[in-house]
Formats: structure tokens, sequence, C-alpha cells
């Protein structure tokens, strides 16, 4: 049986792998069911930026039971939860590339990828998940 | 005569009763008129963003002395106090949940609830002070 | 069988019940084996104060998987860990009153005391950990 | 020709070896000569402290130029850096753990191990370095 900080690896090798395809430098992280770190990763060249987005898109995909791209949809102004990426200390990401890690209907961590346009890092963060 | 702890208990319950009749976990918090913590619950399963948003909601509501789903719209882009949340250490939440608590025409405290839509958040938190 | 918030109410209502016993009153935070918060409730009269040190006792508790006052010694002038309290965002409390929650020889959270002396702190603490 | 990621991980990889040998689950962080981070790995079990210890002090190796467990020696009460800790956003780590990564007499980045004692993260991050 596997820990979580393999389950955790297996995601960012498949994320690299995704990224290199593409081209784009990414950083992957993964945090458990507490939102809590696994492990994270920094392609070279990747943005420092991404260090810190890719974290918290992990943890809020965990803090907010859903993809961060959902979020964004409803933090825009005019809509039910503008504002909501100010609070929890600002780590709450409200656009596209944090999804929960879903095991057998139930919310087990969070990947977050960073790196590449919205649309890049959501595809590199599914392929992640495929390969739970 | 209660103690504002008992009395924060009684909505808090109040509010859990409802949270379960409507099917959603959520995070609940009251404050005093000083607008510090006297009670934080969070029911199993609720959101963990929940817990920052709940007691954000609570201190906001005693903060500005209105209900957080006031502040929505006076902080749209465009409106009145646009880019109020992100002052006072970004503890000012601009989204509905959060209720004034009034004794007598007096704000004696506030509550805060986090865990469903913004609808269920509010229905919740007026559960909650029927029960004062 | 008990939710956490359940068991956390009965460690907190234990508390409530030794400090009242003592005539000090407290604040009593339950954090999960994630450092994230279950419950917290402030006796009236406690210190302000209290609030973010009994929280942050319980997130020490878990997060160092030892009682916060083993912490105290270790992180004295001179000592291994001196330097300790003012990293992780200055969350790491050095003095007695957080007990990890120990349940079949697993963490499964923390409990964090302040409003009294450190032994009484720690008094209350342990009096909690008796009702689990 | 190996990429910082690449080396990042023979670092982790040979920590996590000797962690595993002592029997200690720990948490492994490289950061970069900008003192960004690289890579980060928690082992099952670790503490979660150990997050933000292990990062810090990697960071503090190449902000400080010298090991942590020098920089403790230096911020003691009565010595000259007493108060170092607290500065830097309470980032720089003042007990050991936290080596510079050297590259023919060049500082190329840092490694930050937590989750033992003292003695035991010393080892580990030397263990690692053996291995670049």
């Amino acid at each position: 049986r596997k820990t979580m900080l393999e389950k955790a690896k297996n995601l960012i090798n498949a994320a690299e792998r995704k990224a290199a395809e593409i081209g784009v430098p990414m950083v992957i992280t993964v945090v458990d069911d507490g939102g809590n770190l696994v492990a994270q990763h920094r392609m070279d060249g990747a943005l420092l930026a991404s260090i810190a987005i890719s974290r918290d898109k992990a943890y809020t995909a965990v803090a907010l039971k859903m993809p961060t791209h959902q979020a964004a949809a409803l933090a825009q102004p005019g809509q039910p939860l503008f504002g909501l990426n100010t609070i929890d200390g600002g780590r709450l990401v409200i656009f596209g590339g944090g999804l929960p890690i879903i095991d057998n209907g139930k919310i087990v961590g969070g990947i977050g990828v960073s790196g590449g346009t919205v649309d890049e890092d959501i595809a590199v963060a599914q392929a992640a998940l495929a390969a739970w």
C-alpha cells in the first residue's frame, strides 16, 4: 500500500510529463485532506510567483471542496462570493489550476498547478489526476 | 441570568439544527460587541475555508454594524465601498452570512455562518437569531 | 458514534467545569489531526489574548506532537529549539496549556487552554482530556 | 546535464532514505540560490510544524550563507545576533537542520530538514548533501 507521499509523487511526475509535453515549466503542489502540504516541485524556469500560487490553489481546492475555476465564476463582481479571494489570509485562489483529489467519492487532498495559462494549468492538473 | 457564552451556545445550537435540517455542514461563530470571539463550532464535513470565513463574517457584522450581504452591495466595482474587503487585514467579508445580534435596539454581537450557498448561510444565521 | 464536534464539545464542557471550579475564566479550543479548528469557547471574563493563545496552543500540540510545556523546555535560550516560537507564522506556542488528544495511541487532535497561570491551564486541559 | 529540480530530487531521495533508516519521518526542502523553493517532500507521519520549519531552514541557510546551527550560537541572548529569528517575516531559523548546498566553492542553494531532534535533522541534511 502506497504512502500519501508516494501517491503525491506519482501525480506530480505525471504533471511534469504533461507540462514538458506542452513546453511550459510549472510548479505543482499536492496537499492532504487537512490542506497541509505533502509535496511540491518547481520545474526549472517556472515563474517564482507560481510557488505560492500553486500551493494556494491546492489548498483552495480542499478548503472549498471544488475546482478553483468554479470558485472563479462565483467570485466575480456581482456574483455571490465576490471578495472571496481576500479572506483566509488571502490563500483562496479564484482562478483555475486547483483540483480536489477524489478517492472513492471522498476528497483526500488537492493538487495545484501554476506556470502557464489558466487552461494549461487546468490541463496539467487533470493529467496529474489521471495518474491517481 | 445567562452568560454571553451560554447565549452564544444557544444561537449556535439553533444554527446547527437548521444546517442539519437543510443537510449542509457549516461553521458558526459568535462574537461579542468588541468583535471578539465568544464561540465557534465546525460541524463534521464543513469546508475548511469556512473556519476563517465564518469568523470574519461575525466580526464584519459588528465592525460595520450591518449584515454582510448589505456590505456586498456597497463593495461592488463602481460602488462607494469598492475595495472594502482588503482593509483591516482582510477581515471584512463582503458576502452574505454575517448578521449583527441586536438586543433592545443595541448591537451586542455578531453571528457568522459559512458552508453553504450564500442564501443557505443567511437562512441559518437568521434561524440562529430567532433563538436569541 | 459521536461526531468530532460532539467529542470536542464534551472536552470543552469538562474544561469549563474545571475552570469554574478553580474560579478562572478561560478560553478552550479543540483542533483536529490536521490542526484545523473544531470548536472554541470563551468563558465570560476570559482574557482577550487567550482567544489566539488557546487556538495556537491546540495547533501546536498537534503540529509538534507533544504537550506545549515540553516545547517550552526545548525552546529556552541555549536549548536545541531556541527560536521555535517565531516560525510558522508565530503560531507555535512554547508554554504549557496545549495537549495532544490521543485515541488508541494515535494523535487525533489537540486541545489548547488559556486564561490562568500555566499550571492552571495545564490542569484544565488535563481535566478536559479525562472526558475523552 | 541535470536540471536543478532533478538535483533537488536526488538530495531529497537521499534524505528520505536516511530518515527511514533512523526511523523518523521528516520534511525536506531544497531551495535555489535565490532562496526560492525547488522541491519539498513531507514523509507520512512527519510533524505538521515541520512543513514551515523545513522550508524556512533551507531559506535561512542561503539567506545567511551558513548552516542554521551556526546561526543558533550567534542568536542566543547576549550574543551579536540576538533577535535574528524575528526579522525577515520570521523566516530565519536559528536551530540546526539547514545547510547551504555548495558546488565548486559557490553556494547554489540550501537544504532544510525538520522532524527529528536537531542532531537527527542535521545528520539527514548531511546525508542528503553527500548525494550532490
